[in-house]
């Protein structure tokens, strides 16, 4: 890693102020900034520095501040301040609103130009496409590089990253990257890896429904669960819903279904991400007929107050716990 | 597999008629009816003499009939007698209709009561348990073993047989089903190897539908649909429609997007499956929302003439070809 | 009416049976059987009374028995004894194996020739063709007449009839049906009225969750429920279920959403009318994406408790109660 | 009407600019602006024209400014000049993208604070909110007044407006929008005018659709198109697409499914108003399943180049043609 290592001067940053240069370490080790210290973004932090970076870091919540700060971290009330002092930015943030101002903020006192803003969070791409034309505008570099792999992931450091930025952007940050993940996927342009997310995420929410759908009724016509999930797990019908995280409790031991469908992605996060993909759909006049009905199903369990559950708790909503 | 065998002496049927015993060899060689012999059952009535047993075949079609007796099969023109020729007589039929009427036939003048009749088409699990009442009434036995694979399955031996009767049954029939398949599972009591067979084909049909929704989506916001289809496969969205039947033409070499949906598994035969699914889920109450709407695409694609394609066609069904 | 009366004499039936034949007076009074004493029959045979028609009645329920017999109505235990006396035999039971069960039963001693029976259930339209034959075998006639307008209709006596026969058939019962409802319709042959009442009763089961779509978002966009309902029963969007039945309280005075959604058209029964059209929809390879999926969400409320209820209870289960 | 008027002295604007007052005649004659000269917008400038109004007109086709011109109306090439002429400033465009910039560049030079602009368009109605904000900001005012009722209502004026505004500003436009239109709604606060008008058209995208699926299915099942649609229309599941608009030829003489689903209103419209109240069903996490299912429908037909045929040929695209 130490050979990537190039040690930059002092630079101007595109509004003439003089900036204190970042200082990475001959070791490899850099600093990096990250914003967003939630379930995911307090794991992805520690991660980077049980690899030897110093964490310069952010976040609204004093206990996510102060618990990185018992590892290491050093905390900021003030994210420019924060970025100037950064090689990478990584920002891991709820939607394209907090995102959007949380960039405005960020870059209002000018930027260091060898900052490179990854933001991981996961928004429209378009968002991505604005934000990378203000920070490259202020002369930085800015990529998109939303993750799968879930709060697990995040603390294993088995995330996959996709990103979206030119090769040399992706190679500038895969080293990085893969500190906290096990899977740095380049996926195209700026703005391609939330394209690439919100697909996959689409095709995740159609899954666990269809699965649902699948054990509930192969239950109900009288088949054991454990048997049915064996053959449709070396059938056609598989896929990671059905073999990893089965819905139906005692299926697949790990799931949250065994864990009265807590933690794990709350169905919150799976409309949220079926909205945004809905939402590039509609201007791309895309049909989804599927996605547009696993958007709707699982905004009916928010509205029945399901949203903060895992979204396997699909399953449980749909059986027919009142038979007549 | 010579150890299994038992000769057995000839018998009286439930009519009391004597009826001519099939003579199994001493090498395990068993005398095999075989009722349907289209694009599955040729395939399957060929392996099974591969294999060593005599075959006992009938079709309407005479050509079907005429390639199997050119690879040494008997051809009968009389089902009834067919089965009492049988130790074993599998039926591959299209549907609950042509079921039914060919079990009515052939059992119209006795069974053989060591004959063990297995229905290997896809049909509804209650006309299963009505054939089997209708055919352990009459002295032998009668269970369900449909198959997933395709005709590719069915040509290699490589078949999955999703079996319904009992242990006994189902050991008793095991080594036969292997010469056509590589898995034969024991699903449960008659009719759950249908039950199993369509809740996985209903899972099936909406893993592709969702698959060519996220290809198409990813495609039109940027995405390289190798890339993309790399990213699925290794993240949540993976299932065997994207990794192994791949909709888009190019990504999966051997799937039948490839060939312009040509072959494979078609659409006249996932709507049939799904419309069986939606029967039984209709009868016992059980949602099945994107199941329920999968079937009506697939209906929507006959309704255009695409039901004799590969039911990936789905995909270039949905994608914008006249964007506007 | 009385002009319409032929004064016919005893016969026999198709089994040698001598018959004792109904006695019509002459002021036009029928013998009229009536199978099925429920929500609906019970009013509907009161009505038929009221216009001096002499009843001959039958119900599982003692009390529903009761209730007819104190208005004058002659009960019997045995229909079949029930259907001889009868010139016109009604019925009105809840699904096709009973109204299959109940025919079979009334016609096993032979039936009188004269008798036309009247199905006014709501089944499949193959099984309507069945007893035809089954009934016409016998030498006597059979004609459906499945009823729209709910328990009001059938208690004000403004139902409709949606009548399958020939025209002969149709103008010998008008005039008993115009006792029970203000609109008797011809739709075609045998079957046709069943036919008729699943495609209305389809679209009305999506009319009323398109308006709980319509009415939940426009009262979550700001606008005043009644407001919003006068505009669109004055443009393009009004449909019965907005003008006459509106889901949300307080918009339409009569609705059963102003009574916790008690009374009316319950859950359990739009969701058998869609199940029969979905049946006739897949053996006749007719897409209905909306009616499917307006199916899947009735029965996703059965599975929820609500199957009692009425079925415009789909607004109160969509509205976001807990939003967050 | 005479009695309404008024007559302003001439005003400064916000910028400071002294303002060529517009003059309205003694007569009840007004200065209107009209920008968007449309299918929808031609005809209305041109009512308003025939009530004695004088017309500053603006569309960037010149065969649509030629036309109007030759009725009498005075052309500009500048709008900001047009609204300063006009006591009432009209504008009928396609999207929120137009109706945005144009509200740009028409007050770029300030307004005459007499101006009331309505905007009958129809957008997001939180764009309304943004641009009644910039609009009062700069001392007009600034109003929705969406309309229903398509290009035949706007050319009998038989239009429907649904205003949102206050009731000062409801009751200084009715008599204006009174010459183009038959019914004046007022539907509530700034924004709710267009709220209204997409929960309405959601309802309309989903009957049509309903409908269609329950004439196909009607007919399939064998009952003449004319006697259901008469069933339906006297029954439960009538509505305005099968009363007014049948989307079967043949049954509603007026409606486009005779004139092979010319003219009226298009898929591109349907899909853009679907489109329009899914973003603020996500927005508000109301689900919305038919809404969301009958815009992919919808989105379907575009991409099968049918984006500019009458929504009811949703039938033509349902009907099994091809039927196997």
């Amino acid at each position: 890693m130490a050979l990537r290592l190039i040690c930059i001067s002092p630079a101007f940053n595109s509004m003439g102020q003089t900036l204190v240069r970042a200082m990475s370490t001959q070791s490899g080790a850099k600093n990096i900034g990250f914003v967003g210290l939630g379930n995911m973004g307090g794991h992805m932090a520690t991660n980077l520095m049980k690899k030897g970076h110093k964490l310069h870091v952010f976040d609204i919540s004093k206990p996510a501040c102060d618990n990185l700060k018992a590892k290491g971290a050093q905390v900021y009330s003030n994210t420019s301040e924060l970025a100037l002092k950064s090689d990478f930015v990584i920002t891991m943030l709820p939607n394209n609103d907090i995102v959007a101002k949380s960039y405005e903020e960020m870059t209002a006192n000018g930027v260091n130009k060898d900052t490179i803003f990854i933001d991981s969070s996961t928004i429209d791409p378009n968002l991505v496409k604005q934000l990378q034309k203000m920070i490259s505008g202020k002369g930085a570099r800015f990529i998109d590089a939303p993750v799968s792999g879930g709060v697990p992931g995040a603390e294993q450091a088995t995330l996959t990253f996709m990103v979206g930025g030119t090769n040399e952007e992706y190679n500038a940050v895969k080293s990085v990257l893969e500190c906290m993940g096990k899977r740095i996927t380049h996926c195209g342009d700026y703005g391609m890896g939330q394209a690439a997310k919100l697909c996959n995420n689409m095709m995740l929410g159609i899954s666990m429904i269809g699965v649902s759908e699948a054990m509930n009724l192969a239950i109900r016509l009288g088949l054991n669960p454990q048997t049915f999930a064996e053959i449709i797990n070396s059938s056609t019908g598989r896929c990671w819903a059905s073999e990893v995280y089965n819905p139906v409790p005692g299926v697949t031991p790990t799931a949250p279904a065994n864990n009265d469908y807590k933690g794990g992605f709350s169905t919150d996060l799976i409309t949220k991400d079926l909205g945004l993909a809905s939402g590039v759909a509609t201007a791309s006049n895309t049909p989804i007929p599927l996605g547009a009905m696993a958007h709707q199903i699982y905004r009916t369990l928010k509205a029945h107050g399901l949203g903060n559950k895992d979204f396997s708790v699909v399953y449980d909503f749909m059986k027919n716990t009142k038979y007549n």
